[in-house]
Parts: C-alpha cells; sequence; structure tokens
C-alpha cells in the first residue's frame, strides 16, 4: 500500500503550487494547517464534492475518482501533492502517484502514522475512520511498519454528524460513546494498551472535544491517558519540511509567473460552490470568497 | 415541476420490462412493492451508488447522475419508468422524462402527494425527506396542486442511521424525537392540523416503526392521529393501474423474447455489487442473488 520508495523526501525543486486534494471540505483542515508554515507557496485545492462521500464506497470507484482530480491538480500546474483525503490515501496512493508522475505525493495515511509513532510510548495505537479507510486497514499497515499495534473502528455516522453541525451535541456525545467503548473493548480483548488515537478522517479533528471528554468519561479513572492526534498538523509538518519555499522568499526574482500574492487560495468544487463556501468555511476557519466549478466527469 | 401534461395515464402500450432507478437500495422498497401486483413484469433495476447520496448534491448534479441511469435504462429496453429515488424525482423529472423520450416516466413525488390527499381530512400534511428534496419544495408544490398545505423537514441523519443499522435504537429515537418536535413545532406556528405524514425518502420506511412511536409520544395524549405514508405502496398501485399486464398473461405466445422468467430481476449498480446485495436485502426484504457492475461515468 505504503510507496517508501518514492518517498517526499527527493524533492528538492522550486516548486510554488501546492495542490491539495480531498473528496470535500475535510481536507481544508490539512489546508489550514499548512498557511502559516507555508506563507509563500500558492494553493490550489479540489474538492470532489459531487461524488463524495468516499468512505462508504469500493477500492475501484475511490481509485478513478482520485486519479480524476488528481490529473486535474496537475494540469493546473501543482508542483506538489498532498492527498488530504483519509480514504484516498488509504486506498489508491498507489494509482494517485502513478497518475501524478514526477510530481511528488504526501498521503495523510503515513503522516498520520508517523504522527502516532512520535506520540505512543506503549506502541499501542487505536485509530478511527471511514468504513473503506478501516477496511483497507491502511492505517495498521503502516502502523505495523513502525513497530507500532493497532486497533482499528469505522465510525460512519460521524461525518454526517459533523455536517450537520451537530458538534456540540447529545446525540453525537452518544453516538461517540457507542463507538469508543466498542473500540477500547477490542482493543482490551486483543491485549493493547494503547495511550494514542488516531482522528483518520479530516471531519474528525472537528470533534477533538467532544471526543477527549467521551475518552475521558469512559476511563475507569475520570481522566484518559490517551492522546489525540489529527494527521493536519503532521501533515503540514512534513509539508514545510520537504519544501524549500517553508518561509517567505527574499529574492522577488524568483517568483514564478503563475504566483499571484493577492489571490493565493484557488478552490474548485465538482459541485454546488455556495455549499462549499458555506460548508468550508467551518473548517478552513475562514471564509472563502472563491470556488470555481470544475467537471471532472460523473 | 410536475409535468401533467405527459401523464402515465396516455401509457397504453404492450409493455413488460420496467426499469426503476434510484441513487442507491432505497427504491429497492419500491421494488418490492411492486412484485406481488405486477408478477408478469421484468424489472430492471438501477442504483447509482457510486454517486450517491444524491440528496445532499445540486440540482444541476442530480439531473446530471439522473439522466446517465435513465438512459442506460432505456437502453436496456425499459419500457416503463418508475423512478423511485425521492430527489431525482423532486429535483430532475423534466429532465428524466426528456432523456426517456417516449418511455412514460412515474416519480413517486406524485405518487406520495396523491396518497397523502387520500388520507388527509385536515387538508394539513407534514413531509420529511432529503436536504435537496426539501429544499426543492416539490412536495409542497405538488400537494399545493392538490389542494393541501404542508410543512416540510429535512432529515439528513436518518439514511445514514438506517444503513448503519440502527433502525431500533436509542440514538435514531432521538434523532426523530428532535427532528419530529421540530417539524411539530413549525407546524403549529403555521396554523397547520396535520393528520398525514409523508415519508419522502425510500429509506425512510424502514424507521416507520420509531418515526410512529416518536409521534405518539410527541403527541400529549400519548397517541398520535398523524398518519404515516409512504410512496412505495402508492407507486406500485400507480404502476399496476397503468399497465395492462398487472395480472399473469393468459397468452404465453404473448411473452417478447426478453422476458426470462426464471430470472426476471436484474440488478446494477455502479459502485461494489457485493455491497449492493448485503444492503440491499434489508431493503428489498429478500435475497438479491446477481448483481451487475454498470459504469454510467464519474
Amino acid at each position: 500500500m505504503m510507496d517508501v520508495a518514492r518517498s517526499t523526501e527527493t524533492f528538492a525543486g522550486p516548486a510554488r503550487k501546492i495542490g491539495v486534494f480531498d473528496s470535500g471540505v475535510g481536507g481544508l483542515t490539512v489546508l489550514q494547517a499548512m498557511l502559516p508554515r507555508l506563507p509563500a507557496a500558492e494553493f490550489i485545492y479540489v474538492g470532489d464534492t459531487a461524488r463524495l462521500p468516499y468512505g462508504s464506497k469500493s477500492r475501484a470507484t475511490i481509485a478513478r475518482y482520485a486519479v480524476s482530480s488528481v490529473r486535474f491538480l496537475v494540469e493546473q500546474g501543482a508542483e506538489f501533492l498532498v492527498i488530504a483525503c483519509n480514504t484516498a490515501s488509504a486506498l489508491a496512493i498507489d494509482e494517485i502517484r502513478d497518475a501524478a508522475g514526477a510530481v511528488p505525493v504526501l498521503g495523510v495515511i503515513e503522516t498520520g502514522a508517523a504522527e502516532a509513532k512520535a506520540s505512543s510510548t506503549t506502541g499501542d495505537v487505536l485509530v478511527i475512520a471511514t468504513a473503506a479507510t478501516v477496511e483497507s486497514h491502511a492505517y495498521a499497515k503502516a502502523l505495523r511498519g513502525l513497530g507500532l499495534r493497532a486497533v482499528e473502528r469505522a465510525c460512519p455516522l460521524l461525518v454526517p454528524l459533523v455536517e450537520e453541525g451537530w458538534i456540540d451535541h447529545p446525540v453525537t456525545n452518544e453516538v461517540l460513546r457507542i463507538y469508543l467503548l466498542e473500540l477500547l473493548a477490542e482493543s482490551v480483548e486483543a491485549g493493547l494498551d494503547p495511550d494514542t488515537l488516531v482522528l483518520g478522517c479530516t471531519h474528525y479533528p472537528l470533534l477533538r472535544g467532544p471526543i477527549e471528554r467521551a475518552l475521558a468519561e469512559l476511563s475507569p479513572v475520570g481522566q484518559s491517558s490517551i492522546r489525540v492526534i489529527d494527521s493536519a498538523e503532521a501533515t503540514a509538518e512534513r509539508v514545510a519540511a520537504a519544501l524549500p519555499f517553508s518561509s517567505p522568499p527574499n529574492i522577488p526574482g524568483q517568483i514564478t509567473a503563475h504566483t499571484t500574492p493577492s489571490a493565493p487560495l484557488l478552490f474548485f468544487a465538482t459541485d454546488s460552490v455556495a455549499k462549499f463556501r458555506s460548508l468550508g468555511t467551518r473548517f478552513l476557519g475562514q471564509p472563502i470568497e472563491h470556488v470555481a466549478l470544475v467537471d471532472l466527469g460523473g
């Protein structure tokens, strides 16, 4: 699944245009984390909102959809690709890298796993994600490659609850309690002593507070020793480290023609731009002005 | 929205092959209702599972998706089309009829509205449906055309809850209580005296019991006077009435070449056939044996 041979570490070119891909608006949490770390970069974001969610679909369909978005980003001049969608990173990273050609690709699964490695002292990790991500066991495989053990749990209701806006809501708290109780029970059965929980879906950071409270309530001592991590921050760190322009450039002449300082954020959606703007603002943490509609087929 | 000029009443040909379209498996509740009423018919069902859900998407996208499915059904020889998807019936019935050409089209919105008309004595009706169906006000318009008043409410969490299998579940009961309480409050504000609730999404019949219980609990007298109706039964009645072969044919020679009595049900899905089989069995109420994968683009 993970293609370590084509790591992002080999990238050292003069790239300024970073393509960010997600099935919807969730990847905006990753973009938000990158903005302060890469002030000189130009970002182009694609949300495949006409075909979301990916998390309930098959590997073949997810790969087909992700490849069409990635091809679009490369055509638009992206020189570095961030696959902010956990499901696409889990199921289609090889197809995405093939489609990207020479353009380096970073997926959120590898950064999430690396962050879990840095966080965990027991070596045991919990993962919550979409059904497709969990069924692929991409996180478990990536974590095993780093010497960690993992128990994964699909949480299909969390994305709809976030999109309904029920963030701090009794129903969401009860759903989290049910999912996390089952996950913890499975972890006990497997003989694990987890100290880290990976949020394996870009919607979940919006539920970080409720998730941390649910973990505390489920703990026998009323205080959880499990650290909640999301891959957005870790991904932003990795991108900044991999690229040579993570701080503002000193030589204006090096700015390439397509750099437009007054419009550094380009958003594309495959469905309603109005809905992308309104829902996306909550994920990006700042207003989204201009979104263009793009037809990627289907 | 409703195209009464091209009503199904004009249909009188020797059709045997009925095409049924839905964004996913929900339309199987409509197929289930048709089977005993149309024993001589051959059915071909398309579930556009690679692009579902439609209920959260825009009119343009829904129309594009629905049209590609309808064209496929016509190419496969469908002589009568049932649009079992409420969202597609609400937002794209005109585009669907254009794509269907001479093939008659029946949508579930018109049958649901007709059933509400037959049910209601107060003339006031409640409707629950997907976000897109409610935003289109297709039910309110159809009901108004029949002299009824309506209050509509989008219930985006119900489809994910049904697909999670949480049918008889405390979380689902609480979500229903919240949605229905708001709907009833809005109905009081509007000065309505509703006696009928339309289930405006093919997933909702699976929640009929919990919905009826929630209505009873929300009633001041502990017993609801609101009748819950779904369009599956009403649609099946309308199709049987419109077609001349609603009872088994007496003349075997009239069976056309494509009629295969041993395999009268043909299923097509645009995503995983395994998932269609497993999830679909719950909606059809009987095992689904053979499902073919079809690529409708996207």
